[in-house]
């Protein structure tokens, strides 16, 4: 091992957790990022004797596959979200730190964040995750804005609400239709939960509530350059998922690629589309964290690690979540809740065993397993579809079986109490409750030229 | 009666409510502010054979009595908040439409808005409400925020909640005790509820969470530059609320003047103060729009109107709620949300009253009478006064009364509900759940520099 793991460790901590002296021999873990892999990281770690740094740039862990809920208005961002000094509170071998990381300098165990300040470290756990990519198109993003925080998810909530204030107040029967066309470029979970979920506010929610447009004549269209949606998932539940898209209401394109999209319109294999609302669901792409590591990267920037997700040659450096690249079985695992929390936790197993080898106890450096227990996806009001192992639901029992899931998984007593009222409600009224427009200047772009 | 006053109904209408030829010849009366008065006028109009359009900048309705739990993390956005479209989709003589008042032409009968659109009008009520107001110190806005929006509500609750995190980060004991210093300027109900609120979360709510401070040495100071706070009370009841501020950790201090405020602290007497964090409720002056009527104002901006809460010139011209000065037995009617009700049925009573003497039925136009049912103030945790007719309470029994009220007058079921959970959920945990930092960049500001 290196002998210069113990870098000083510099006492601004005026409550200390343990005596000074013991605590400034212990190891020290940072770990960038507050997701599913780095949270469960951190959480693994509980009882081991080490100091950990949690870093994000937001001060909240968020429960990502419920985002598409507050994007549609649905739950409140806080339903789906806790604050990570909040979950972490009872871990005493863990300080949290709000900031951004600006550099990794491998050769000195060091993290500089934006803010100036450097931390030395022992064990570094990369999970930074991944944002939407633009496939070399980033012009589309102000046209089409993408979902991966709760500040986008507002973004597109906005965007969805006022276009149909737009077309309510909209002068011409051309201007109104194009306020009333909606698309959501992408066949994968989240652009089928987005684009089913969609197309029942127009039908349901937003019924006998407008007196110059019927909300439930919106074209709400799921645009799918490959041949089918949901394409993670067996081609039955595919099919399936695409009937149960259709009854909802929504128009499913597979096949064709989008080749542009800018503030009118998008276009659509050489076809133009008025439409003033498109979401971006279609390609993640690695946190730009991972070019910070001198490592092999794979097309999508994710870094490619070695089987106990550690870097090639860093052996105190890991990489867990939607930042890694790792293969099984001739397959990428893929980027989902699942397999972020196992990455997570292996990298505490991994680290325990060095600290272990470290104090003369042989331990062994596992590989990392995905073990996939299955898939699932939901599509709208009592539509979804569930592939565990051999069992394939679609329809209502796969609705309630995601709900059941997802819910129990949500963090924290409270948060799980308020989404399955709100869903009740909404199950029963067909009303979401979050419906309100926040951010500056709602107000829509002046016509009064001649 | 002027014989202008049905101007022409230009049809955009394609989902008629009643038979256009009937629909054009039914007078029209425009409503401006979703608030509680306009709202209120609204409603009360809902069986008369007018048609209504309610505008608003917002979509939505604010329960604003609330706002500040907002902004202390304590409720989401959406908890106190109701689309107006929702609100009075069942009212079909009604349209609402985002958008925001430019102009006002009273002589031709009609409102231009920001779009370019004119809506003509036979009545017209205008409650837009009141803003901020920092007494020709417009300079302070960006160091010291106010409340009035939910956009300022999830403002405040960022710089709060960042707040910990700079002192959390602060590499000197004086920066950190800067961060930690909060002062609201203002002792009237606003102004203490976030300074009791505020100290509640540095004491309890955030207890366990942070690693180098301790958020219970926060400092909150209530800063009032009158002789008591809650000036609008009995004196003992002021009294009894300072002892509350006190016991919750608030230090208050009356009968000295902010001379400034600027981003590193305030001014206080000729004291210069190092507190990064100063929230701002001292004034209120009234919406720009009322400028656009030509009619006499107070020194806060209110429209002074007459007996009937028409506009003096104007008789089909009302001003209702914040933005409408009117005395009562030799003292201003109160900017709070019962007067702002009251005034808005009341105008919907006269414009009642003007169509059926239009018909030719003699109507008296009342007088408006400001019926005041008493006042009540919450300060935190348990903590409240009341003042109703001969009742004074405070203390628990108070905050028990106010809890009830304001639970008791939120709009719709599902709201009522969720708040009660989470308000007892904050009850029993000290926790508050909505403490998420949103909006972009929330990292510290460079300190890199050598």
């Amino acid at each position: 091992m290196r002998d210069n793991l113990h870098l000083p460790f510099r006492p601004r901590n005026e409550v200390p957790v343990a005596p000074p002296q013991q605590q400034a021999a212990l190891p020290r873990v940072v770990i960038v990022g507050g997701g599913f892999a780095g949270l469960w990281a951190t959480r693994a770690l509980a009882r081991d004797d080490v100091r950990i740094t949690l870093i994000d740039r937001r001060n909240h862990h968020l429960f990502q596959p419920l985002l598409y809920q507050v994007a549609t208005a649905g739950l409140s961002a806080p339903d789906i979200a806790a604050p990570l000094r909040h979950i972490l509170r009872g871990q005493r071998n863990v300080e949290v730190r709000l900031g951004e990381v600006a550099g990794i300098d491998a050769a000195a165990h060091s993290v500089t964040l934006n803010d100036g300040d450097a931390l030395g470290f022992d064990y570094l756990v990369l999970a930074s995750g991944a944002m939407h990519a633009y496939f070399g198109h980033d012009d589309w993003a102000t046209h089409a804005p993408g979902l991966k925080t709760l500040d986008d998810a507002l973004a597109i909530r906005r965007r969805l609400l006022l276009a149909f204030e737009r077309a309510e107040a909209a002068e011409t029967s051309e201007e109104r239709a194009a306020w009333l066309n909606f698309a959501v470029v992408g066949g994968g979970p989240t652009g089928v939960e987005l684009a089913g979920t969609l197309a029942e506010i127009a039908r349901h929610t937003l019924r006998n509530e407008f007196r110059r447009i019927d909300p439930a004549e919106a074209k709400v269209r799921l645009l799918e350059a490959g041949p089918r949606v949901l394409p993670s998932f067996p081609e039955s539940l595919s099919a399936k998922a695409r009937a149960q898209l259709q009854r909802l209401g929504v128009e499913v394109v597979t096949g064709v690629p989008v080749d542009a999209i800018a503030a009118d319109g998008y276009s659509l294999g050489g076809q133009a589309v008025q439409a003033r609302t498109v979401i971006w669901a279609a390609g993640v792409a690695a946190s730009p964290l991972g070019a910070l590591l001198a490592a092999p990267r794979d097309r999508a920037g994710r870094v490619q690690v070695n089987a106990d997700l550690s870097v090639p040659g860093h052996p105190g450096i890991f990489v867990a979540g939607d930042l890694a690249s790792v293969q099984q079985d001739g397959r990428p695992v893929p980027g989902v809740a699942p397999a972020a929390k196992q990455m997570g936790a292996h990298v505490a197993r991994v680290i325990r065993a060095r600290l272990r080898s470290r104090e003369g106890v042989a331990a062994l450096a596992p590989a990392f397993r995905y073990r996939d227990f299955g898939n699932l996806a939901t599509i709208g009001r009592m539509a979804a579809v569930v592939h565990f192992g051999r069992l394939r639901l679609s329809g209502l029992p796969a609705w309630w079986f995601w709900l059941l899931i997802h819910v129990f998984f949500l963090i924290g007593f409270r948060n799980r109490l308020i989404v399955l009222i709100n869903w009740a409600w909404a199950y029963w009224s067909y009303q979401r409750h979050a419906r309100i427009i926040l951010g500056q200047d709602p107000a829509p772009p002046d016509r009064s030229s001649p």
